[in-house]
């Protein structure tokens, strides 16, 4: 297998737009083709995510669309990949695998959603088919609410009041929107203190407005390239060491949701084919699509110890300046969740924060960058390790 | 890149079905781990074709749910692939990638979709999701709407009269009919004659509904496994000999669209890897959605030259006994049309033709054969290359 690099990047601002899906994914990619040095040409592949462009904007098969609008051939294969909210980072891993085989040179990876044209309540309901259908999802069990249970069972299981984990909680987000404000393509780029969390509405007991994160439009794009060409196209290639997946089937058949076994075996997965271990990580965009998956996270990914996520949050850890710097481009909760893109967004600033090009928000000497991707109930997971 | 086989396919009877995708699924993928002498703990990896499990069921991420409801275990990357009616394709030509690249040794493919649940007429408008939906879907471009301007095109440019082109057309449904009657599986398995389709009822003029395969609920699936392991499991592997995928855009930008540029390119892509040419080919199994398409099929796949199309039918050069037996299966006009699982079914006929397991229906000593499968308006376009 053949070593992979990154040679170009490209997001869209992530928030509300009236772009659609495929201008958006059009103007991330073409940014990312010129950061590369290529042509639309020049590419032999197209992977991307996208969860919901059918309720959204009526419109199936958008890879073909996408391909054609960037002036792509006849030729290139094209590929939508969904699983759930990690949709954009599946589309990278198979982007990846094509690469790393020695079948194609350079590949074009990326995801796209306008998941604001529904509006919060509707796309609520609407993207908790990600949840199983026959048992689960009908029943209430939308995405807000699996993570509020979550929660109270984190507060049972680790013994620490409701009280003081709301206030941990939301302590998450006020880091991420910190952060967020460093970064001008972020949703949100407004401080907010843990008084902001606390006295914003109830979603789901015991998650509150500014635990959650919003439904945002974007799209990103990265390409990949060989070694080979990497190194005729860009002076800073940023690799990818490891690449993971993991799979779980509805809650009901997974034990112990604290634990999102899923992600503890995808992560597995990447260390290994790195050859690192999660001391070595010196920055991770991580899936806080509500703020207590930002402390399961910690845990999962075997950055801190189970039990111990609030701790390390309380002890700044994983501030810009911490031990490993998490979401320092405001992550889901504060630079947006364009839900299949959201992978995509994340490698972009894996990518900039590994090439050095991150402005105040950078995390300085970065080697070791990780994405975690999460989709659906706690069912796919993706982990992707970047170096340079 | 190593050899890639199958070792073991299975599909449920396709039709009408009262099972969930997911159930189907599983019925299809256990009868395929079975036939490959293998446990579902086995298998490295599920790429898995649906189009619109979301408006059929509420149902998205299906890929994760399929996986558990197998048995697979947290760290089994499970992927859902959408492009249009060939997502299984799609799959299957994913799942090749990983096992041919070294990656993985035995690999799960297939699709799945409950087409039926929604209606015909309902369907119709929800499957033509599938176009371009700024500028053509929602101004009635269905499926039938398109390949009824194509049977259109076809007649004008080849000077073919309208009669003689629907007497054709007729005997394409009837030729498929008659296979299907061999077929236990087969969504219809009764015979029909030219008269039977001129008389049915006009649903795009000039398609009438004979001339149109049914939405159908089903599943099918195979695994892949690197030629060494195949060696183990299996006395009749069939290998895969060329894969390959061609996109294109709205048909606005199409040229021509009695051409299918997508599938020439991607046909092409899959002789070059295999060292074939048309003639080679003993079997296929086409994407007949309409009489016309499956026209457009003999000429774009390089079987017969363009225009020709009709003449290679009315000789009897498609038939089973024929120069190239052209859907033995019945086609997805008479096996039916179960949109997800639709390459996934094409690719189960072909092993099974190519182990000579097809009975009445036998090609006799056929040595390779070939998928096409279609998805969107001309959009999306998967070739595979099959040999023993």
């Amino acid at each position: 297998m053949r070593r992979v690099a990154v040679v170009g990047i490209g997001m869209t601002k992530i928030g509300i737009s009236d772009k659609s899906q495929i201008e958006m994914f059009s103007e991330a990619a073409m940014e990312a083709i010129n950061n590369s040095a290529i042509g639309p040409k020049d590419i032999q592949a197209l992977f991307m995510g996208n969860y919901l462009g059918d309720f959204e904007e009526g419109q199936m098969n958008m890879a073909p669309m996408c391909a054609s609008e960037l002036g792509m051939t006849y030729d290139v294969p094209s590929v939508r990949v969904e699983g759930a909210c990690a949709s954009g980072s599946v589309g990278i891993r198979e982007a990846y695998i094509w690469v790393a085989s020695g079948f194609c040179d350079i590949v074009l990876a990326g995801g796209t959603e306008r998941a604001s044209a529904m509006g919060t309540s509707l796309a609520t309901r609407t993207f908790a088919m990600g949840s199983d259908s026959r048992y689960e999802s009908f029943c209430g069990a939308t995405f807000p609410g699996v993570f509020a249970m979550i929660a109270r069972l984190y507060s049972a299981k680790y013994g620490i009041p409701m009280e003081k984990l709301k206030e941990k909680m939301a302590m998450v987000a006020v880091k991420n929107h910190k952060n967020g404000v460093k970064n001008p393509l972020a949703q949100f780029q407004k401080e907010i203190t843990v008084d902001t969390v606390l006295n914003s509405f109830m979603v789901a007991d015991p998650l509150q407005l500014f635990d959650c994160c919003p439904f945002s439009d974007g799209a990103a794009a990265i390409v990949l390239a060989s070694e080979e060409v990497a190194k005729r196209l860009t002076d800073k290639p940023v690799y990818i060491m490891g690449v993971g997946q993991g799979s779980a089937g509805p809650l009901y058949r997974q034990r112990d949701i604290t634990r999102i076994r899923a992600r503890e075996a995808a992560a597995a997965q990447a260390y290994k084919m790195a050859g690192l271990s999660p001391e070595d990580i010196d920055v991770c965009e991580l899936h806080d699509c509500f703020t207590i998956a930002e402390i399961l996270a910690y845990e999962g990914l075997g950055f801190f110890d189970f039990g111990k996520g609030i701790q390390a949050l309380e002890n700044g850890e994983t501030e810009i300046t911490g031990r490993i710097a998490v979401n320092p481009s405001g992550g889901l909760k504060a630079k947006g969740h364009p839900i299949g893109a959201t992978g995509a967004a994340q490698a972009y600033e894996i990518v900039k924060q590994l090439r050095g090009e991150c402005g105040g928000r950078q995390v300085q000497g970065a080697k070791f960058g990780m994405t975690d991707t999460l989709g659906g109930d706690l069912a796919t997971s993706v982990n992707i390790i970047y170096g340079v």
